[in-house]
């Protein structure tokens, strides 16, 4: 195994609560020969901690689109 | 100014060219008080360069879309 590399998903688990408020920016990670899923992982504004979302969920299909589209609410 | 904190846009200049099969991950960074448009920054396979895509080309959308149903091309 090589230094540095990611060798597995990083998510364990996704958060439920749609949190799209909280969210400072978001890392989509494609699937990849580490992953097979995709993968995305939120920074939450003030802590900067990383959240898993699952990209599956409605909530955050909309978070997405919202960011796409220029329109997240900003609290 | 404090250390470490963005007060501006990060973006310059954003990719033309449809590079979706290149991107690695994928950065969203809504807009927020330092910076009035959502950013989107794609990390590269390889290289590991960083490269800003326009939110509203319709080749960026697609990327985003795929990426989200799991579909994107793995090359």
């Amino acid at each position: 195994k090589s230094l540095g590399v990611e060798l597995h998903c990083r998510c364990i688990q996704t958060e439920s609560r749609p949190i799209g408020r909280h969210i400072e920016k978001v890392e989509l990670i494609p699937a990849n020969s580490h992953c097979e899923e995709t993968e995305i992982i939120a920074t939450l504004k003030r802590t900067g901690q990383e959240v898993c979302l699952d990209p599956e969920a409605p909530w955050v299909k909309k978070v997405i689109e919202r960011i796409m589209s220029n329109e997240l609410e900003r609290n």
